[in-house]
């Protein structure tokens, strides 16, 4: 396989989550439009992971720096989160099981 | 910071998950003891999402090849997984944001 790349977003939301799933619903709405984007799969519970893959760092940096993306970062640090950290993973090595 | 790699566990389970939740809280529990070992975060709504850190890929082939981790993944093909993706990652850059 082609490398690519995988954010790994994990979170902690604050109390005050009004707002927040449409906005993170947007938000994955516009991610799918970027240049790169190969998939993203989230899930909350507890805590909320969120991964995204990309084709490379450069599609990462932009998509960082959409100016939609940084309005809700901005939004997301004033209110959402309580806590949350980004790891930026090269893939290296994958494989699946399907039972069919 | 060092580069370290994360193991991304995505997965779908069967309508047959007896026995499942034991399993995975066992394995989680024998995962904190191996070498290498460095965290674990996992959530599980729609679909489930584990994500493992390790020193090193030597630590996650040790862990993939432990005997009772082997008999899990063993039982987790035949019984609880319709399907899986498992994907090995060199974290390259992290940072985190704490709302204190």
């Amino acid at each position: 396989m082609k490398p690519y790349y995988a954010v790994i977003f994990t979170s902690l939301l604050s109390e005050n989550s009004k707002g927040y799933n449409e906005m993170a619903a947007n938000m994955e709405n516009l991610a799918k439009q970027q240049p790169g984007f190969l998939g993203i799969d989230t899930v909350r519970d507890n805590i909320g992971i969120t991964i995204s893959y990309w084709e490379n760092l450069d599609d990462i940096k932009n998509w960082k720096a959409n100016l939609d993306h940084l309005a809700a970062q901005k939004l997301g640090k004033e209110q959402w989160y309580q806590w949350y950290k980004v790891r930026v993973c090269k893939v290296e090595r994958e494989y699946e099981f399907n039972n069919k």
